[in-house]
């Protein structure tokens, strides 16, 4: 005596998923503010202005490029799932709520840069996401879930990537610590980490 | 002589409210103002900063898991509706007002955190959101949308459960009276109530 | 020889046109700024910088009413459409470019009421929409468009209704220059048009 | 050995992107400042607070015009595909990006209006999302996405459309630095470019 829980279920909650991605990551520039200056402000005051502005067009492109790939990681994981099972849902809302939090947490990096605590905080966020990501794509990939067809290295495949993320976040939150201004650099380990993970299997075809 | 009101219909409708849900549950974020302290601003100052800014995060995570709530409970009741009625539009319609609105609400308590004209402000609108969810709900578990074959179990939880969001609302105003800055823990009490009204019957499986 | 117009891209077109309706009809709340007081401020003084925002309530409701009734127009409209044509693409873009406009004219009217030009303002933006929406609603209901099997009277009752539309707006208008702080009362005048308007075919059934 | 890469990844990135498009289109809005004035303003006051509201009401509807335009033409690629290619995937979310960012040039343009650096800024940024544009347009209707089916014709109009966006945003930025309060004019070329490329084939039917 069961409550339907169709595949349109699991569609529903994607469309969702989705939804708030594409939002989270458009909304990353109303926290750009354009200057506003005088009409004859000189061609040399403008482009000033616009070099002060470039922390925030740096932080917009990184959590841009971070959303993103949050997405894609969302998105490679439930293309394996066919069946809707209640227990992702409290896990990838809070996963969400971590996405809809980024631009808060990037906007306060870029009015703050080359300090700490802001640093600190923006990649802490970041490994908090990469956490919940790691819970929702294991979730997702496994039974009940997981699509009988599905293969299982590209389930591998989809967990691994998952873990390097948090590699790559725990590598940025470290970095933040010693180097401030450059902890996002730690994102760029993502790649290396997969490399370590999948050494042996490789990548799957297509991925 | 009717307008065609097919399933189309409905699926449209549920698509519009589900975009509002998401969009509002994202736009939570921009009552978030990220503090912008001088370069040679002392750690601790930065993290007083932050700690200035906790009732708004607690008013972020709180709003975020209500609205994600509503939209659960939405998509519970509508994945029993098969057939479009006109009759929903205008509550639904309603409903997604009360919705959008959140943000406002959340913003104004997080601002005037510890008062009680806030604190009740805030609970009325969950409440009312909450009479508005429990009436969608039962138009969408009702003929004409109700679809034949799903289990009477089923729509008496969906039922229960969203009355039990109303009663927990309820506790919620009474608390803002009493206790204005903890009035949301009035919503803890959703699933006692929950427990209370399906005492007998029990939770559905799967739900 | 020609690009495959199919359904499908009739079905993107709705889709996108769902998105901006719903993201303007959610995007009024951030027109709405949380009055923000002092810890110790006398519940009165809440109430009080609450009840300087009663304007903004009514004009956040107001639009979010219109808004969902320019949606549900196009929702009708676009019902008994099956066939995409490029010739409805540009209007329609127009259209969202008035609903997309809304959240401006109603801050503008909601921060300067009682005052002639943005009651004016804010009631031609309207009528813009109403004009556009019209032309929307013929095109999409008139051959290539038009579901062939369509009910004629279904297509003349949604053009009536846009017509009706039309007309609201422009009592809206005229009631501006007039009366400024109660021209969207002119919007109340919609019903009664449509009730002059189908006065002999009378309503369809299930509309 | 693949992770499954079926037509429903393609639909999902499809969705993704106008759900990018439709809401980058509709924030454009929350750049345009409602004026406030005092309630005994003179009517020919509020005139003129709106008269210099007028560069942002242009800026407001040229990217309106200028989103749609690059929505309109990843909706006719895409139709175009029905295969996914995770060599899309990167070159779109840049895309996405660029688009996600129309908003903040715009409020730079239209708040420094007749200034050469916003009038370029905006400019340089088209011409890259232009340049985006034509490789996610040049991917999609390519092998291994491209619709066995589709017409030869169809694809060389597509690219052709996207070389002449490219155009015209080249023709925009060199106005900038002529006259920056009219470098949008340039857009206007884009017609005249897609004319030139397709002298001799001419317009599929029905695009």
């Amino acid at each position: 005596m069961a409550i339907a829980k169709t595949d349109h279920a699991l569609e529903r909650m994607v469309f969702f998923s989705d939804a708030v991605f594409a939002i989270a990551i458009t909304l990353l520039v109303i926290e750009l503010h354009a200057p506003e200056l005088p009409r004859d402000t000189a061609d040399i005051v403008q482009i000033q202005a616009l070099a002060r502005l470039v922390p925030n067009f740096v932080g917009f492109a990184v959590s841009f490029a971070v959303i993103g790939m949050f997405w894609m990681g969302h998105h490679r994981a439930f293309s394996l799932a066919t069946h809707y099972s209640p227990r992702v849902l409290g896990w990838n809302l809070s996963l969400l709520g971590m996405i809809a939090f980024m631009p808060f947490a990037t906007a306060y990096l870029s009015s703050n840069i080359f300090q700490r605590v802001p640093a600190i905080f923006y990649c802490v966020t970041m490994l908090m996401a990469a956490l919940l990501n790691l819970k929702v794509n294991r979730t997702a990939t496994s039974p009940p879930m997981l699509d009988g067809n599905a293969s299982k290295q590209a389930v591998v495949y989809v967990r691994r990537r998952a873990v390097s993320v948090v590699l790559g976040s725990a590598t940025a939150v470290a970095l933040a610590f010693v180097v401030p201004a450059y902890c996002q650099l730690g994102l760029l380990s993502i790649p290396v980490w997969l490399r370590l993970l999948t050494w042996r299997s490789g990548r799957p075809a297509g991925a």
